[in-house]
């Protein structure tokens, strides 16, 4: 019988582009931890990881969950909790694919995102295909600040094309990471009105 | 010749359900603005509604706008100004409305969404397919809070159903509605590799 992937997200916060194109780290944000959570625990993604080298910063979202998930956040607003459930801060990308090995037993396969039109190698309808084909487990990587940088993306064993609106519309592509993250999500995961979905 | 729609997305903050169910007003946000600006320009929405009957709020929301499509916040990051250009503020739905008939000469059909399941009139494909075919104008609205009251979507001319992920993957839907913007816009909008378009 064929396993569903263990699918993984990954907000990265280094390396991390800034604006002139040189590698620096953002900061972690409160907004961006909930979005995140909501959206993976709505589309049953395995776990969330923050990556950051930082170790206060580390220690800032391991806070934030443990309100969340345990503390007053828990009592306040009980549907917050089952988002905070899958989250975890992991000191790097590797890191973060030792934690989805030591959790699934796989090593994961490494999915890059990027909003720059640079050598894509699968579509998100093949990506989508093969969460359901095939086993193993799979990290997607979600850049902060201006994007994860070539050597990041070239690293990965596939990166998925950037997000366009209907071709021909328009030449803006400036998502919040929150944005992309849902609509990527739903890209793979989301449920098809049954006329859309390719016939094999 | 057929004319693509002017599809127009509200974000309203009266009125709207809170926990218990009761009707309130909701605050605007700075993060909604910015990544629903985002987010509607990359996918060439013809304008984005801030929908709040508080004039400090409106007024508020009015100097947000200025200042990151003519003032300081232009300079500092000129790609969010091209977001920015299509915002507006107005006092209530009916307001909104207005606005979108005094721009392009049609009252808009009313497209409600909701996360509950309660009698969805079209689905995503339909709708996607309706923008594609019909003249006219649309609004879609989305709610804040624990979203739009069953006497809006009522009074829509259409309601599309929640998000979901992969039909029994899940029961856990509480998306912000930074995210459901961005999915509906996606599907609605988005563009698809060429083999998962109905065949018609």
């Amino acid at each position: 019988m064929v396993r569903v992937m263990d699918i993984y997200i990954a907000l990265v916060h280094h390396p991390i582009l800034n604006r002139d194109g040189g590698v620096v780290t953002t900061a972690v944000t409160n907004q961006d931890i909930h979005d995140l959570a909501r959206t993976a625990r709505t589309y049953d993604v395995a776990g969330t990881l923050l990556v950051t080298p930082i170790a206060q910063q580390r220690a800032l979202v391991s806070r934030i969950i443990a309100h969340w998930r345990d503390g007053e956040g828990a009592q306040h607003q009980p549907k917050r909790a089952p988002a905070f459930e899958r989250l975890a801060v992991v000191e790097s990308i590797e890191e973060a694919a030792r934690y989805i090995e030591g959790a699934t037993g796989d090593r994961p396969e490494l999915i890059g995102t990027t909003a720059r039109v640079e050598g894509a190698t699968r579509s998100y309808e093949d990506q989508r295909r093969a969460f359901g084909e095939r086993g193993g487990s799979a990290l997607l990587l979600f850049g902060t600040g201006w994007g994860l940088p070539r050597s990041i993306l070239d690293a990965c064993d596939t990166t998925l094309p950037p997000i366009e609106a209907v071709a021909g519309r328009n030449g803006y592509n400036h998502l919040s990471v929150r944005a992309a993250v849902a609509i990527i999500l739903d890209r793979l995961l989301g449920a098809r009105d049954p006329r859309t979905e390719p016939v094999q």
